[in-house]
């Protein structure tokens, strides 16, 4: 078993039918935890490079993803008694972040790979949150 | 020493001045850490009480607002590099929390004082998220 | 990509070599966040279920795993300066948790699928973290 | 009223008597939060100094401090079906994070008045924790 199959069958277990369409919240989910790792990691690996100086609003930005991506994959895991207006706001903040930090990361693309993957990863999940939010 | 004094003391020794007013973070920033605390603390108390049933909302709701004020007691914290656009996206989510959250627990503080007291820590968070933003 | 590609990735592109076998930690990693998400969503899952009472030291146990992993996971995948001592505590902590929070859901696995499942992934996490720390 | 009073009326109106000393749990719970948010901000302000590349221990070290603490903090907060043992793994790997952290900070001590509180905060975090589990 790997971490998209527990999650489906976590959601499909679920006592409550989801509110919100069950793939895209699968993806959702999914798409949020990777980001707040390859944000965590890239963080840790920019502060691992020769140059930390060059990286300062990298590293920054990439700890705030994190912890958004992460609070937010928490908060659209849960579905009892949830209240959409909350995880709206959430959504739309963790999409500011996500896009912020996929700009921030782009820059150093062609030096860090790790950079060049986290600013993937980040536009990817960005575009999920819209996507989520329509 | 206490949490106000060292979060003050803190932002007062960071390299980088603070681009909001000095004051208004620190309150901010204060505010976040108690209610995170206190809607963790409510959840757990609403989980031991003897008709759990009767607050399932509550908890869902205390949990969801514990992750997000969390998140935003850190953000807030960091002066490196801010983006304004992440911190007020992320702030507006915590307020959309808080303002549940504080309905929520209002219902039950006539006959629960660990209601009572975060709805009213809930409110004034919501409030300080509000004036941070203006 | 998936999250197991990602993490693999992101552990490829950091300058720093794990000190730890690479494919070891991948794994921890992995099962760590899924773990982390399993244990989430069960909290919340038993708290739809139709008789809270019945569930609550669950709930409890599966919050506290939750937060644990999720802690121990962000630890182990940074590879910069790392404190062996740090993450053997942290390692050993989320060990215990995760052995009793499988202890909990195998007493619900007969009538809840989300607690059969969430106390195989916790198991494997338990057996990830020893095998992890020898 | 302020974080500790919070804490303190929030265990006082918990359902659950606590398992330990009222006041023992009430210190250790606004330390472990204190000190959380000490080092949050200690690794930002690092990050903001001129040469980044001489603190860059310091700043891995906060991280998994915070993140440690912060859970530990959560965790002892909640007193509905304690697992003592859980706690006390958990108490144990954060005194481990703040004494490496209180010994990283103390390097800097002397140039940096961010890394002098933190250490301090750090020392009397550990200390506590210590207490704690006698």
């Amino acid at each position: 078993m790997n971490h998209h199959d527990t999650t489906a069958q976590m959601i499909g277990a679920h006592p409550k039918k989801p509110i919100f369409k069950q793939d895209a919240l699968e993806n959702l989910i999914d798409t949020l935890y990777e980001c707040s790792e390859a944000c965590n990691t890239c963080a840790d690996a920019c502060l691992g490079e020769k140059d930390v100086n060059n990286v300062v609003r990298c590293i920054r930005t990439c700890i705030d993803c994190t912890d958004i991506c992460q609070t937010t994959a928490r908060a659209s895991s849960r579905q009892t008694e949830v209240d959409p207006e909350i995880l709206r706001a959430l959504v739309q903040a963790c999409r500011t972040a996500c896009e912020s930090c996929a700009s921030e990361c782009d820059k150093h693309s062609a030096h860090m790979d790790h950079c060049r993957i986290c600013a993937e990863v980040c536009r990817r999940c960005a575009d999920t949150c819209h996507s989520f939010m329509i």
